[in-house]
């Protein structure tokens, strides 16, 4: 999109008030879920027209589904919804004194504000790395993950020299968290089971996946067992893990750590922490920590009717010293506790604070393979993955999804194959994304 | 894919015949499946890794199917053949004398040689056509044109001036021949029954729908009956149908037509017709017509050891002294001839010439509505839809793209919905693909 002189974000004025929400991720939609039947006019922006299941993003970039099944088209969940308004359109700033949101398709008023926009991935201001790593955070970066690494077997097969095929077919996962264990452990399978049949010419012995994470363990918002347990499955697919390491420098043909290992890789997978969304316009005294600071009901520090809430939202208490993990579940139950303390201050009522319940984390690494960390019980294995595949096949919107994404699993559990490996998008080194997009 | 010095394209010597295909489309694939036992080595060249079943590309771009489910990746499809090569490379040219094929990762010996790269969208030479329209051979295309027009309805969500929501709203196909009209029936069932749904801000009457074409008829290779009947079907989705009407010019705002129309159109597609893809280092004498001149074997004029076939093969004989029409049959019957003579030649038998079977052709337009000529027949309407369907989803590669694309067309037929409206691509007006791409 080109040129937006023409465009203009007007919504109809009415005289219930409007709740503008930033964000159609997993705490803006569940918000908007929770409002549903509420007295407030609800306008949810977004720049993408969809909504993406994140925890599934992997399968995506690794060729195990298609995009469309792990997203859902924002007006269509909420097409039955009354004075429900959405626009794609991309937030720039704010203006709290005029109560005006900035977009990039013109401004729109508010009377109560949620920000909902979650957050990007943290580069920590390394520009190199911006430009030739792969992030993982959105679908299209997803499908770019895909089609370079297909692009980077069919180079292999052409390739006489030792040093570039190790090259081609090396990959380098920075930080050891659910996505680059997720990451890491489907690489892993496809390199077992799936490439070898379509690349005979490959030798895939010279394919290595390497794992590093600056700290000591791997999955560290996870318990200890399960960080041991999932250490020990990608070892299993021979992923080299290496822990209190950290990337010096990538010139975009060879990696060098902090222990002097050099690796010539042509992907490196940047997977080593995100950071919140931060927009233009908020008071300094908000952001703290890379967040905007609420308190316990989630109203941003220094501002009046501004909430934010999930990723982008840090809730420092005694007990969250640090925020909350930035995690599906913390932006869906701070939505729903914000959702009911919106309608309850409406009718006069007293607001509840916020307390996150958790109720336990997960992470799979290849097939029959997953941790689960229930707060009392700790398991891995077969049946873990049999629980991680129910809970992610249960979370995700919409049936239509549901019933492509078990179609698929069972297709690709039941022939060791994949079905989606289309080289559609030409890759694009040293990427040129807006600036604030990513970086 | 920057820099291809260090990439070869060598293939390991044997014994045997080496035959090289260039283009893994329906010609292509028909000829390696007819060859699996032979006793030739086979290197299939094409600068995708996939194969796509072009006629349900329209249902790609009006977002009725995933790329994954029209598209076979082809290293899979062969993946048990013996002494067979796939190699992406993009061929640029050919050196008969030589026999050497030229491609972008090195050049390739061949005993023999066969080219079956298609055709690309004909421009006519019009540079503003190929820089402003949307043509309908490729996914990616398909793709772009999907995102576009997502785009386009969101972009008119906000929009004020009445003039821009036409411009925003309108499409002008050119051409109507079968991808024109089975695009203008698939917009026209989106426009009825699937946008009004995620769009209750736009007044759908606004939307218009219209289909140019320089002949007398719709579908001028089919009967006239079912010239009429499509016409009398595009009405109904109330299309505006201009025949003996040509594009006069296109600034990227406003179709400007023969009769002095006037459209305001941010979408125009463009499929007036295709031309032969014909590659550098051919000598002049086996070029014409847009195609490469062959015999009745399918050998090339003028060359030695040289075949070609499909929509580039121009088989000018006094039965068919414009060739053959430039659809899949053509391709998959010259295949399996061609095939069946190299191996009959490679025994010392006489060969076959080539004679073709027409067996009917088929146009769709939106639900419950198609026509089909068969050879002494011809029908529409719902009986002749549920054919179309039947041939299609049995002539597509692969079960499970079968599955696939029926799991969604029930599904799409019984909610009235499409699952994949994602803007993913961002649409690039005045798009740069490599000279001799398309244009």
């Amino acid at each position: 999109m080109s040129s937006f002189e023409h465009l203009h974000l007007e919504i109809p004025k009415s005289d219930k008030q409007r709740i503008v929400i930033i964000g159609g991720g997993f705490g803006g939609i569940q918000l908007v879920k929770t409002l549903q039947k509420s007295n407030f006019q609800i306008v949810l922006l977004d720049r993408h027209n969809y909504h993406t299941f994140q925890p599934l993003l992997y399968q995506v970039a690794t060729a195990g589904l298609e995009p469309d099944s792990i997203a859902g088209a924002l007006r269509q969940l909420f097409a039955r919804h009354k004075d429900f308004y959405f626009r794609m359109a991309r937030v720039t700033g704010i203006d709290s004194e005029r109560k005006v949101i900035k977009t990039l398709v013109g401004e729109l008023e508010y009377d109560l504000l949620v920000i909902a926009n979650g957050s990007k991935t943290n580069y920590f201001g390394d520009k190199e790395m911006y430009n030739r790593t792969f992030p993982m955070k959105q679908i299209p970066q997803a499908l770019d993950l895909r089609s370079h690494m297909l692009q980077n077997f069919e180079q292999t097969v052409l390739s006489k020299e030792d040093e570039e095929k190790d090259r081609l077919t090396n990959f380098v996962i920075v930080g050891g968290g659910p996505t680059g264990v997720e990451v890491a452990g489907a690489l892993g399978e496809l390199k077992k089971h799936v490439l070898p049949n379509d690349y005979p010419d490959i030798d895939f012995d010279i394919m290595k996946l390497h794992l590093v994470d600056a700290g000591p363990r791997l999955l560290a918002g996870m318990s200890e067992k399960s960080s041991a347990k999932a250490e020990l499955y990608l070892k299993d697919f021979d992923v080299d893990v290496r822990l209190n390491t950290r990337l010096v420098s990538y010139d975009g043909r060879d990696v060098v750590l902090t222990d002097g290992t050099v690796i010539p890789a042509k992907t490196v997978i940047w997977a080593a922490g995100v950071t919140g969304n931060i927009m233009d316009g908020l008071p300094k005294e908000s952001i703290g920590g890379g967040r905007i600071i609420v308190n316990e009901f989630n109203e941003v520090k220094g501002l009046q009717d501004v909430f934010a809430l999930g990723d982008i939202a840090g809730m420092y208490t005694a007990q969250t010293p640090k925020g909350h993990p930035m995690v599906a579940p913390v932006a869906i139950q701070q939505a729903t506790n914000l959702g009911k303390n919106l309608m309850r201050a409406q009718k006069g009522k007293s607001l509840k604070p916020f307390v996150y319940k958790d109720k336990g984390s997960m992470a799979t690494i290849g097939r029959n393979r997953a941790v689960v960390d229930l707060p009392k019980f700790h398991f891995g294995g077969l049946f873990a993955w049999m629980v991680w595949m129910f809970i992610h096949l249960m979370s995700i919107v919409g049936f239509r999804n549901r019933l492509v994404i078990l179609a698929n699993w069972v297709w690709n559990y039941l022939t060791y194959d994949r079905g989606t490996r289309l080289i559609i998008r030409t890759f694009v080194r040293n990427k040129d994304y807006k600036p604030g997009d990513t970086l």
